[in-house]
């Protein structure tokens, strides 16, 4: 398969990477790093990556951030970081990637667990996973030729210790069962479906 | 209780508003309709609103539209109409007059099936509406001064049949279940929660 990865550089997206450069040809992306450079807040940045990538079987996005503060001084331009950058720039990846995905592909995005468990800081954030996590189900019903999309929700990763104060109460999750979680969207059948690791 | 309702002359609204001026103050507020306007896709419209009524009790939102559409033609353009006004609309009626509630107040926002039970053409809907149910269930661990919030998704309701072809195999659910999901909230003590009526 010829498998997209927007984010490969990160956290998530290097193991992802990783595991599936063994059996299948990788585009890595990134908005400075990667084979190809986008910038997932702009449509015409979208369009023109898909241009260059003309088809693709599956696309996996392990990026996008949000605001992270507190709700009694959030204000609306706060609130749009998260809409206009994890919520708008992976819906995006969706809305004009259908246009170029192989018959039988898969699109899978990347949302977190504050949408179902929220911490404090997190407004933003678990509306924009709640907003992705809903998306999926809804999309999944419309794809054409058998095209599928999925959604990974992990709780923080082993990786990322620098989140572990603000998550108190929640167990890191292995950076092995995240991994897994993206290919059992990409190599295995499921859609519309928001795959917990949590 | 001094009971703001936002969206009151419509097919939700007009129900709640009758059932709480009965034992209580009610403000009706629309774009075109009500006591006092706003435009729940302006700030400073919001802003303006809530130093005109100073200080408030509960406030309902029975308001906000999206994007119903294919998901094969639908654009970035498209999906921002739910976004800019469902979304950030409700989203800014709390960051906005959480400075303006009295202690022990509520919020009340309305949201919809298609978050969990999506139909054809609710790709954008879906989003908005998964996105509000997230956003109470972050916000309520963080509001001030004993401020409750919750969500409202019911179904498609006996009163729209406009609706009905575009949702086969749901049952509409009765106005008087819809009314009482809101009563629940306001009169209620719970918070951070999706009150479904279906
Ligand atoms: N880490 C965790 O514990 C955790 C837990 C739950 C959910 N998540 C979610 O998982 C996702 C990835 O998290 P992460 O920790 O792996 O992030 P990360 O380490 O910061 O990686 C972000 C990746 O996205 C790329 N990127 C940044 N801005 C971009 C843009 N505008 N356009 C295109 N690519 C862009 C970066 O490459 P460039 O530098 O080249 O742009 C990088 O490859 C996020 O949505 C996060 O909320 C993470
Ligand atoms: N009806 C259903 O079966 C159903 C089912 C599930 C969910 N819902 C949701 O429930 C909510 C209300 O639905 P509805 O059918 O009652 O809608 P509706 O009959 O169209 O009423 C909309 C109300 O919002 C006000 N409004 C419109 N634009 C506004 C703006 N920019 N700023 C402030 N107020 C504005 C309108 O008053 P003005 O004309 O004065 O602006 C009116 O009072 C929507 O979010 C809908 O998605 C409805």
């Amino acid at each position: 398969m010829k498998i997209i990865i927007i984010g490969a550089s990160g956290t998530l997206g290097r193991p992802v990477t990783r595991a599936l450069q063994q059996d299948h040809e990788v585009i890595t992306a990134g908005s400075k790093s990667g084979d190809l450079q986008l910038n997932i807040t702009s449509p015409a940045s979208i369009q023109g990556f898909f241009e260059k990538v003309k088809s693709f079987d599956a696309l996996i996005s392990t990026t996008g951030h949000g605001h992270f503060g507190p709700l009694n001084t959030m204000t609306d331009t706060d609130f749009r970081k998260g809409i206009d950058n994890k919520l708008m720039g992976q819906v995006n990846l969706v809305l004009i990637g259908q246009h170029f995905i192989s018959a039988g592909g898969s699109f899978t995005l990347t949302s977190g667990i504050v949408s179902d468990d929220p911490v404090l800081l997190t407004a933003n954030l678990s509306a924009v996973n709640g907003a992705l996590n809903s998306f999926v189900k809804a999309a999944a019903i419309e794809l054409k030729n058998g095209v599928r999309i999925n959604v990974v929700s992990p709780n923080v990763v082993e990786d990322s210790p620098d989140f572990f104060p603000y998550f108190p109460g929640h167990t890191p999750v292995t950076m092995e069962s995240v991994k897994q979680a993206y290919l059992k969207s990409v190599l295995g059948g499921q859609t519309g479906q928001t795959i917990k690791v949590h």
